[in-house]
């Protein structure tokens, strides 16, 4: 990807798996990092880039084309793959490519969905439905452990945009996990959390 | 897809997409309706499907291949949207496909997830937290009206996996929708809902 990419965003979740992907895919690109707190989302500089005034962004300048700016974590995540050539997913013509789909939207609707919902009630001060959205998304991520049984990665010999999905949220709730009870999301985790990549994409907004 | 095509599931937003792609691209498939009341999710033969004894599940059966067993309602979609040559995603080379993804993903995201996260507090006994989180998902829904003031359907000029799960959530949601103030959104549904495949989808585990 012979272009200018920049990634414009904080330290969340959401932009925290982008900046993974770049680096798992050894994609330079710039970043720049908004502060939500102080309402930099909802500059008119910014919400010309994205009008609905959220983050991450992504922006690919090429003189070929118009810059592409793209929204949403997760298109920005499967614009990516595609464009990698099966290096985040596997090729679309490989049978196993629905299936590397279905593990990534496990955790993006099942684990991260619920952890988001969970952080949108606590700002909004209902501790009750903060501690059931919290306690669900836990329960769902424990289940990933099957996923590991007979696998190095979360959707099975490589390693995928599943496994970026999972990494930034067993990240987040790691103080709450047993470890202990879950040995095969134990050797996951050190594994993946070694990942040079990981590492970089994790502090990418330091 | 000269194929068996079975879609197991219940009458339920995740599984009502589904049905209505598969009516969209005019897929010929049976539909297996499990009580998931009455927990047939959960019996030996459908785990042996889905081990996470959840719906949607779509079974795909041909003599050249194994059968494919795929979950996860998003991942299905995207799957049939793939392999319909881009009726319901611009094809892989064209430079709006991302934007068609970034908006399916503010549905599903942004807007559906939300709800569920309604409907678990609810079923918990959450109230507050259920209104929370259903004012929230409805809130996000009304944005999209900006994205349908230049263009019919909500990633533009054609017909696409994000109206598909937005209608979903409109119809939904219609009640609580003061439909005067969102001539652009009123104006897509009415269109989206004429849609005979909708018609059809909508009913498909009636
Ligand atoms: N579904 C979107 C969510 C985007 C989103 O809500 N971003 C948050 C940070 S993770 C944000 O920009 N919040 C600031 C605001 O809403 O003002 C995604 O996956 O990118
Ligand atoms: N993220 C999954 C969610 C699947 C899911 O939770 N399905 C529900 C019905 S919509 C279900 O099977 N519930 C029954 C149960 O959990 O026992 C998807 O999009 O398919």
């Amino acid at each position: 990807m012979p272009a200018d990419v920049t990634l414009y965003g904080a330290k969340t979740g959401n932009c925290l798996r982008v900046a993974i992907a770049l680096e798992e895919l050894a994609i330079a690109h710039q970043v720049v990092k908004l502060d939500l707190r102080a309402g930099e989302q909802r500059t008119p500089d910014f919400l010309s880039l994205n009008p609905s005034g959220k983050v991450p962004v992504l922006r690919v300048r090429s003189s070929a084309a118009p810059p592409l700016v793209l929204a949403q974590s997760n298109a920005i995540l499967l614009y990516l793959a595609r464009r990698a050539g099966g290096r985040l997913l596997p090729p679309e013509t490989d049978a196993s490519a629905p299936f590397a789909l279905e593990r990534f939207f496990f955790f993006v609707t099942d684990v991260i969905a619920p952890s988001h919902a969970a952080f949108f009630l606590k700002n909004k001060g209902c501790e009750e439905g903060q501690r059931l959205m919290e306690r669900r998304s836990l329960e769902m991520l424990l289940a990933s452990e099957r996923f590991l049984q007979n696998a190095p990665f979360m959707a099975g010999q490589s390693f995928t945009l599943a496994d970026i999905a999972a990494v930034s949220i067993v990240a987040a709730q790691s103080p709450s996990i047993d470890w202990a009870r879950y040995p095969q999301l134990q050797r996951w985790f050190a594994a993946v959390m070694a990942r040079p990549s990981i590492e970089r994409g994790m502090i990418a907004f330091d």
